[in-house]
């Protein structure tokens, strides 16, 4: 049953031989133009196909293609720059410079995006020079033993995508290509890997090389010593959460194997009744904090959010309100999203003064409160509480909790609060959203 | 004008002359027949009057006289006993037997409650066999310093009194009539302790004979070192809470002294609306969990009141449940009483499953639970909360939270909850500790 499952998913995600062929074809245009261009620019500069489409481990659809200018590891930065622009221009006219750690450029080529990377190309990978310069090394050590595996390592890729921990951006702090990768390799297969993944413990380490270094500490729920490079761990992205989500797939996965697995079926939207009903019958109240997506990159921009979600719910447990579960959503919009369990509280608070201990502090604090009481070590006080409501706490605190930088910017401009079947006003997407952050059971 | 309030004070407190030369005739007499019956038996046992009555440091109107059977170190625990008895006989036909750690006897004689304590009479304080046979030398070592200030030590007792920190039993563990007299000693007089008082910090160490052995830890708010047993603190019952109530009450006598710091007004019984006035605008709940006091000496019961509180209070928040304050009384009846901040709750709660790396623990909790996910490293399911308010959880879990012994059986034969000004059924007593408990403003 999984073989025949197996060979139902390859049909849909291995490439054609058309597509195949065009990816192919293509990576070798765009190297001998490269490489023409370089050499009649006098550089000493040649042009590798990295990744994935080199490896033969892309999924059907792929529109992007990775080329590294290999310069001589002496060049100067500025000239690395300049140099890789120039030769960029020998590929398209329609060409962007875009910055990730490191510049990079991206010409349209008969309808693929072609990244052109600039990097070092150093003896080894213990001298590289920046992150990318370890990139044709990953592709040398994964080409030299993937053969008879591509297949195997599509299916895992998929997996992984179904089970939404594909992708080692901080968006999803989840699997890279490369780590998808080497988990074959070290497996076997893909059955190889689910099989074993299912049994993964927080901490667990695969060495393929047996060279870790022993002195380093990989506070990393997953440890895959990067085979190129022994003080790496090519796992280090991946949060504990995504961990355990992917543990917990391999699990689902060997006990009722499904195509659902690597395809499940698109979240539906919440329609407005069903929010309304899930919501009374649970009790709860949902708190949509919405404002306009800062423009920045997912890469800064995730962080952001996860640090507001983060600080809003630990405001809202300063002020005794108790959120049962948050989450951040982003899309044109974005939104801190809470269901709480404890959204009003009675008309008191506690407040507390200084430990007894304390003797000047403690005169001012009896001087402004004569009504403040011992407990335990330190005076206290009732007194009226600030803010009685979640909602109200949020309206008049937001903007001092630390949300990050642009996220900051954002709502310091505008935010909304959206009541429980009001989020939905955020779209269907957020409403598709919401049915996976509620587990609501008929989605 | 605090030496006109202390002679105030004084003169409310001070023993007439008359009640004064009662007290000594009375311990004179039973000296005298003690040491006549011991004689005539011929025991090698006399009496020694001590306490604060010896010591001419007792308040106005006290009941009881401490009067020690002095019996040879060697002589056995069960003829200290029954030769306790015999000698008890001499006093009056109406005695009776307790214990507290050791036994002793109560005789009433002219009026008054005459202790007879039986104590082995050791060459010094380091060689004594249990905590009675100390008495005798502090008896000794406060009457040979006590003069002059007698009257001071009076004020300093009622003072602790009107602050509520007075007697170093379990039910308030507050100030021994011991330890008022070496801070007495310490500081000179009444207001030197109080001016001292104020300014006491967390540990503060007096060693008035500079003998503390320093290899002993002593983990209380106030240590005093025994002057004649340098390893023990006189002030171990001190509970934090008192201390500190303690300080509190020197800083505002100095501020504003005044006759009420010395005889408080008594608490008044809140009345019906006030309550409900209060508990409205407060927006809180108030539950008092009521039970048949257990029949036991307080310092069992306190104790145990005080473990079915906290346990109580644990139990709500395992539960995600809050309590403002709380707090145990006792009287005829019993109760735990708590000001609730969160007393209601959703519908659902989150029920925590095993961690993912207990691989077969999470198969049987996903075969319970097929609609688990993952949460950080664990399995979490929704699922209909137990108990929605903490009135239904106590009702159906307090008798298997950690109540005490005693507590736990009267409990279990029956309890009672009452509601907000329900509580008042309990009786004017209670309705005046509420005041107090709630700190009513009017009362």
């Amino acid at each position: 049953l999984p073989d025949e499952l197996l060979t139902e998913v390859l049909a849909r995600i291995k490439p054609s031989i058309e597509e195949e062929r065009q990816m192919k074809s293509v990576a070798r245009e765009v190297i001998d133009k490269i490489d023409a261009a370089a050499c009649s620019a006098g550089l000493d500069v040649y042009a590798a196909h990295v990744g994935s489409t080199a490896r033969d481990t892309w999924l059907k659809g792929k529109k992007d293609i990775d080329i590294f200018l290999m310069f001589p590891p002496e060049t100067t930065r500025e000239k690395l720059e300049e140099d890789g622009l120039r030769l960029a221009r020998a590929i398209s006219p329609r060409f962007e410079e875009r910055y990730a750690e490191h510049p990079y450029i991206t010409a349209l080529y008969k309808g693929l995006d072609v990244d052109l990377v600039p990097c070092y190309h150093v003896e080894d990978a213990a001298h590289i020079q920046s992150a990318v310069d370890r990139s044709p090394f990953h592709n040398q050590y994964v080409l030299k033993r993937i053969d008879g595996l591509c297949d195997e390592v599509r299916l895992f890729k998929q997996f992984t995508r179904g089970a939404g921990v594909y992708g080692s951006e901080l968006r999803t702090q989840g699997f890279s290509g490369y780590l998808c990768e080497l988990l074959v390799l070290k497996y076997g297969s893909f059955m190889g890997v689910v099989e074993h993944g299912a049994g993964f413990r927080h901490g667990k380490v695969i060495d393929i090389e047996g060279h870790m270094d022993p002195s380093i500490e990989h506070p990393d729920p997953l440890i895959v010593i990067d085979p190129v490079d022994p003080k790496r761990n090519v796992a280090a992205a991946l949060s504990g959460q995504k961990f355990c989500e992917f543990v917990d797939a391999c699990r689902r996965f060997l006990k009722a194997p499904s195509i659902d697995s690597f395809f499940p079926p698109p979240a539906q939207p919440m329609k407005r009744g069903a929010l309304e009903g899930l919501l009374a019958s649970r009790g709860t109240k949902l708190i949509a904090i919405t404002f306009k997506t800062p423009e920045i990159v997912e890469d800064t921009l995730y962080p952001q959010l996860r640090k507001a979600e983060d600080s809003v719910v630990k405001m809202l447990e300063r002020h005794e309100f108790k959120a049962y579960r948050s989450d951040a959503w982003s899309n044109g919009s974005s939104a801190i999203v809470l269901e709480m369990l404890v959204w009003e509280l009675p008309a008191i608070e506690r407040h507390l003064g200084p430990p007894l201990d304390e003797r000047e502090h403690c005169e001012k604090f009896m001087e402004k409160y004569p009504e403040a009481y011992v407990m335990g070590c330190r005076y206290v006080v009732d007194i009226p509480r600030r803010y009685d409501t979640a909602v109200e706490l949020i309206r008049a605190r937001l903007t001092s909790c630390g949300l990050g930088k642009h996220v900051a910017a954002s709502a310091a401009e505008k935010f909304d609060l959206l009541i429980d079947e009001a989020a939905l006003d955020l779209g269907p997407e957020f409403a598709a959203f919401l049915g996976k952050f509620l587990h609501a059971p008929e989605r």
